[in-house]
């Protein structure tokens, strides 16, 4: 019976979602290569052998992590797309909500940036991949806000905006503390209108580059 | 006598860049935990003794690495505050040229990234202080242009648009390639383009947004 099918029929899903907390707590203070089972048993006040009841290694444990951040912002995609939203309405929902997720996750989100080597080897393939649909989901929404009309970018500027948002969103949890003087929603508010904003990236304020080519 | 001045007396200061830029290299391909001063040696066609004429150790190896693309962003840095231009054009000026050096030491920067953990300590802390620096230049640079009146800002917005930018430019040696079809000159001008677009960022579109707050 695997770790997974024994907390089902124990019932113990609550314990399970303390085991998952304390997890990304110590392998985000630590680093998931310098901590052990043995650190998560004793962050959880537990011994070794008990944890083993609800998980079977440390590298699980960190797919697991992956595989529900994954999860809940491929859900988070799925829904903005399916609005019934104009094109500028919608990127500016995805990106609201996108940042959103981020400053409301930093830990599990920052344990994914810096800890995604360590993945196991399917799960790193999919990861790969999800980043790589978000970031097509991000482009394709900039071309359809362009196609509409109400903004414009120099040619071939869609790629780059893109990615100056997307590296953005995904480096929130950077500098994002929740103590700090803006709350989360109004961060993730500003990061939505301050992407709009950027679709208007023709040098119109007069300034000329500094910088010889 | 120290490697370094026994490279000095050497004269083997292009030896001494090859070792350097081998080092990024392996480093940037294996990670610094997995690569051993063998692996480095290998890569030069060099014995392993003979490498320790030019460092010290792998820790060494890195630090100077650092040391090294430290001084270069700090250079471009103080050049930029040096230039006599108005506050948009200087922020124009250093988002170009920042961006600029990210996009030409793509795999010296990316290390720094990911790898400045492993910094020896004191190095650590210097290189902590220096980020704090550039990211205080830079929201000084927001406010600057903010008080001369040719953009505006929702309350708060300076410190939201100035790690929106840092985190941006940060992040784009994870997404640029040289052979891809931008070079990297028009992405480091777009960048500061879409900066000072960013800095317009009122909902002045009629976008509402969607997410409750």
């Amino acid at each position: 019976m695997s770790p997974r099918e024994r907390r089902t029929l124990d019932g113990g899903r609550a314990r399970d979602s303390e085991v998952i907390e304390a997890a990304i707590q110590i392998f985000w203070e630590k680093g998931y290569s310098a901590t052990s089972v043995q650190d998560v048993a004793d962050a959880l006040g537990m011994l070794k052998g008990s944890l083993y009841y609800y998980i079977d290694s440390k590298e699980s444990l960190l797919d697991r992590i992956f595989a529900d951040s994954h999860e809940e912002v491929r859900g988070i995609v799925d829904e903005v797309l399916g609005l019934d939203l104009a094109p500028l309405e919608r990127l500016h929902t995805f990106v609201e909500r996108l940042a959103l997720w981020y400053l409301t996750n930093v830990r599990r989100a920052s344990l994914y940036a810096r800890e995604w080597r360590h993945a196991g080897d399917g799960l790193r393939g999919q990861m790969l991949e999800q980043r790589q649909y978000y970031d097509a989901v991000l482009l394709d929404l900039v071309r359809q806000a362009l196609a509409e009309g109400r903004v414009t970018l120099p040619e071939g500027g869609e790629r780059i905006a893109a990615n100056f948002v997307m590296s953005a969103i995904s480096s929130l949890p950077d500098w994002f503390r929740s103590s700090g003087p803006q709350p989360a929603i109004v961060v993730a508010r500003t990061y939505a209108d301050m992407t709009l904003c950027l679709l208007r990236a023709q040098d119109d304020l007069g300034v000329r580059s500094a910088v010889s080519a």
